[in-house]
């Protein structure tokens, strides 16, 4: 595949994850993908609350998700008196952005950006799904434009023939670092992804997008970050976040902290993208969500443990910033030490960067 | 189950996991343990050194399917003359040794003993596979009763209702460990075992032991140790070793070298069990053994990535003296940084030390 077709294959499998349209929300399973390529369908929005419980879809996919479920619900409440359906869009877009504890404060910011369009549109007489999905395409181009951004910075961080060591699915900027190494002629860039369990997401999607970008990517165990940084001299480890808090702390898919400990061991640095999140002040004001035991105790769907063996099974770890090299956002590296800075320089970090 | 009749099912199912018996080898097969319990037959020596290099076994099956396996040479060559007898044995001892790289120096020791048994029967006129497998027993028993002083040693180190964390499957300790936690009178010690990929050793094999033992038990993914260790306040990491080099460097399961950095970071001990090895004077005389790529594309025989992401799998890493606490000997435990002590102490460190 030549570059461009490359991009428009990598936005249409990994962006359009989720969709409003015909009065369904359509979710790409990425539990399955990419053995299987299925869909969840949703026909209210109490469906696309249990898809995202159900971990249907992951990093960017849930913002996507809930904006789509936004434009159900007004599907839904279409014939409804203007005071029902105001109210009705309001319970939505609370129980929407509540789907999982982790990611609610972010995920409120796009079911009210959803809500306030709603009002507007309605104000307006216009059609409500259709505004919103609007809404939705506008930021996420916005995104797609502060990512590549992002990517660039990241990007003068890696060296020509240097390695990579990602961990889960970083969403939109894996694609777009692969496209700013090739734009600044950086040749020979290995990939190592640990797989990322138990849901596999480094294995099957981040190596997946790696390599339709035309990388040399090689998938690794959960067990192997540290060997491999030291016999492969890996340059970078590299993640997304779920939350990059105010004082420095990142939230991420749990192993992200292990990795970075072994990074820090190993003396290379550890670079997260995303902008600062205000409304995580302190990683005090973080819930670290315990998801069902019994999900670790199986792999790919086989069972993996005798009976009466117990689970565990945390979704994020915490990373302090003393393990954080720097967070990579749409307008340069900054310590995780001084995060205002971010936003005395004047950006506007919502939720259109969330990645 | 009473204590005694658990630890004979202890040994049914975990000890006796490679045996001769009428001209055959029989070895359980590991890899599907415990889901399926299968046996893989060898009909002459070359096929046990082929079910080695394919993971059949582990831990201290290897040693114990390997003296067999001399067994099993002894019976192809008894009809031939005695001198073209020896020259068989010899060359048996040599392959078998060799049969996977990383193991070859300790595996050797085994082999000669089987060799120099082998040829006092045949000068003695007795049946050689009888001697040799009689000589396995006698090995055995002198291992299991130096890993319970080692279990004891290991026992000390963890209070009452204490937390401890595993690696892979360190064979007899793992048991005896429970054993002597018991009649120290220490209740409610939980163990938290990593899965151990690829190939799912702490899931399959240690969580069973310590559920069979009647111990709390939790596995988990290999991405969470640091996590848990720091949530659940983990008061051990240990682990066996498939070589304590004199140096102190610990040469085990992949991902051993990580979880001992997390232990560091978070301030806990890594104890690691078993005799220094004076085969290895220094890591220097480690061969890390590479193996199939593609197994790390698979989980529990289902393919985790798409087609054209490369794979990657180290057997081992390797552990350096800083991170280890103590090595915890029948004797006692001794600081990596002088293991000659162990042997200035009057101990044998030989092969019935292999755990």
């Amino acid at each position: 595949m030549e570059r461009a077709d490359r991009e428009l294959a990598f936005m249409l499998r990994y962006e359009n994850i989720a969709w409003f349209s015909d009065g369904k929300v359509k979710i790409l399973d990425r539990r399955v993908y990419p053995r299987k390529q299925e869909f969840v369908i949703c026909e209210n929005y109490h469906e696309v609350i249990q898809a995202l419980r159900d971990m249907v879809t992951q990093s960017a996919g849930p913002y996507t998700a809930a904006a789509s479920a936004m434009a159900l619900a007004a599907f839904e409440c279409k014939n409804m008196s203007g005071e029902k359906q105001r109210k009705y869009l309001q319970k939505a877009a609370v129980e929407i952005a509540n789907a999982r504890p982790t990611t609610a404060k972010r995920m409120g910011l796009i079911t009210s950006g959803c809500l306030d369009t709603a009002f507007k549109a309605m104000d307006k007489g216009e059609n409500i799904s259709d505004a919103i999905m609007d809404y939705t395409v506008k930021i996420n181009n916005m995104r797609y434009n502060k990512v590549y951004k992002m990517a660039q910075y990241l990007a003068d961080m890696i060296p020509a023939h240097g390695a990579v060591m990602t961990q889960c699915f970083g969403e939109t900027i894996v694609g777009q670092l692969c496209r700013a190494l090739k734009e600044q002629g950086k040749d020979g860039v290995r990939f190592f992804c640990p797989e990322t369990r138990p849901y596999f997401q480094g294995a099957r999607l981040t190596a997946t997008v790696c390599c339709d970008m035309g990388m040399d990517v090689a998938v690794i165990t959960d067990n192997m970050p540290a060997f491999v940084m030291k016999k492969e001299k890996v340059d970078v480890f590299t993640s997304a976040a779920d939350a990059i808090c105010m004082d420095g702390h990142v939230v991420n898919k749990v192993g992200t902290f292990q990795i970075a400990i072994a990074a820090k061991y190993n003396r290379l640095p550890y670079f997260v993208t995303g902008a600062p999140d205000k409304v995580h002040p302190t990683v005090d004001t973080v819930t670290i969500e315990m998801r069902d035991p019994k999900f670790s105790l199986q792999a790919m769907g086989v069972k993996t443990a005798a009976d009466g063996v117990k689970g565990y099974y945390p979704a994020f770890d915490i990373t302090p910033p003393e393990l954080v090299s720097g967070v990579v956002t749409d307008t340069g590296i900054y310590t995780p030490y001084d995060l205002e800075r971010y936003y005395t320089d004047g950006n506007m970090g919502e939720y259109e960067m969330v990645i």
